[in-house]
């Protein structure tokens, strides 16, 4: 199919396309992706997220800098799951698109999914396997860390970067919130601001007492609006990585967020059946009648429309 | 049932412990529910939600000192779609908690339902129904705006307050994320921080020109922490409420939320049978192994998976 085959040669214009469809819930979106998916897999997904205003795009475009330099081929998809808006540019991403044209080296797309059918994680990823599909070799996905995304974030990246700052009880929040939970590595952005070595004491302190199994997480002190701490984050991705390679852990990974995959599409496609079926409106509004006059619970109705509709 | 019996006669303790099992997805809760249906209906459900430091908790409480002179019984959910703590009371309602005992004439419960199968909705609906079947009157739901929480509040309640503040942006903030689009009624708060009038102009004006149906929306002005402007806002909600019930809308609505309620429901059950069922992790892994040996696409594995599951 044309589209895909634009995908292939990595056409800018029929990538965004693509992700369009695939955030419209088009039907065209599945041919696409069935049509690319022998060709997915090479790119490195690499997810970035962490408290609104600790230095996450800057961190991504200094990253992409120095992936760039070396020859990669990056994209950057910025997840907001929290904006109704879809299929454009937000403003700061204009900004920053304008600041990387460089040549047309970098791929940047906003992605905004509340309210996508399937959600943040569905959506996500089919744009990683179309950006994949189309020979990028590094796809850094960048989320604000509030609510479900950053357990979302997690399951459609190879690994993750989870940035603090030493300001504001970042490091406190993120052990509540189970921000570190998710995280193979950690940046504490903001050097200059003074009590990054306190939190980074704080955090292995955390993790010897009670993550016992993050006892090695590397933790990274970047400044990155001067460009700090770049290069030892970039090592410190390329080593979690040549390790996880080594030890069989990417690929099990994979595997993993795969079948968490696979299962979060099936359930789509139930309810996708299930309620666009001839019938199926009448169906529920006569199990709500029921609920509402009293002579069933709401389990019991469901149930019932589960019983019916699966028949 | 014993648990239920305790619950319709109001006993606060039994309703925590059903509130309990229901945040734990316990196998009893489904019981409790189905016991109880007969008896849910009686209680109104207002829905309360806006940004982070807007004073919800204290209009909340001012609310329900208002409504509890008046012979009402109240309870307050405080739902908390961020925390991943669950089942537990956090520090700042043990605060209001003891400030509200005043002779256990307020029931005061904090989920965190942030990973809770089936989703925030589907847990506080449950909670609602449990407070409503024990003689509560109304039951006030607050929830902080952020990402999903509001379309799910909407769903949960009879009529939703959305609270706002002149300070910071929040009205620009409101329309941009959808947030007005749930409220039936507006409070501003912090009226004494200037600009309230402003924000309140703009407000009518926005639903002037583009929120037609919104062209009547009530909105008041409030300072929660003094007490002004909570009798408007009362007299909003029952304002509201009567023009509801006398033109059919209040049921209407109920029906609504009810078919979302149960098309919910439905969605958990299945993905529970399918899997729990035997061998479904198996065929899961078999999937997931086709698409990455890029022998499929995941919703061509996905789609396999479904037929095999359902057959």
């Amino acid at each position: 199919m044309p589209l895909a085959d634009d995908v292939l040669r990595g056409d800018f214009l029929a990538i965004s396309r693509g992700i369009s469809l695939v955030e419209n819930a088009a039907p065209e979106a599945r041919e696409v992706l069935d049509a690319l998916s022998s060709r997915v897999g090479g790119a490195l997904r690499v997810g970035l997220t962490g408290p609104p205003g600790v230095g996450k795009s800057t961190t991504v475009d200094e990253l992409t800098a120095a992936f760039v330099a070396r020859g990669e081929k990056v994209a950057i998809v910025a997840v907001d799951p929290t904006s109704p808006f879809t299929g454009g540019a937000l403003l700061g991403d204009r900004i920053r698109m304008a600041k990387m044209a460089e040549g047309g080296r970098v791929f940047m797309r906003s992605m905004a999914t509340r309210g996508t059918p399937g959600g943040l994680a569905r959506t996500t990823q089919d744009a990683a396997d179309l950006l994949d599909a189309s020979g990028r070799t590094i796809i850094l996905i960048e989320t604000v860390g509030v609510g479900q995304s950053e357990i979302e974030i997690s399951r459609a990246s190879d690994c993750v970067i989870v940035m603090l700052s030493p300001e504001s009880g970042d490091g406190v929040q993120a052990m509540k919130s189970g921000l570190l939970e998710i995280a193979d590595i950690i940046a504490i952005n903001k050097a200059d601001r003074g009590g990054a070595d306190r939190l980074e004491h704080d955090l292995k302190t955390a993790f010897e007492l009670g993550l016992r199994s993050r006892r090695d997480m590397p933790i990274v002190i970047t400044e990155a609006i001067r460009g700090k701490g770049i290069p030892e984050l970039v090592a410190a991705i390329d080593g979690l990585i040549a390790a996880r390679r080594g030890s069989g852990a990417f690929q099990e990974r994979r595997r993993e967020n795969m079948e968490d995959r696979i299962k979060q599409i099936a359930e789509f496609l139930i309810q996708k059946n299930l309620w666009d079926a001839n019938g199926a409106g009448r169906k529920v509004a006569a199990a709500a009648e029921n609920v509402l006059s009293r002579r069933q619970s709401p389990y019991q109705g469901a149930q019932d429309l589960v019983r019916e509709v699966l028949r």
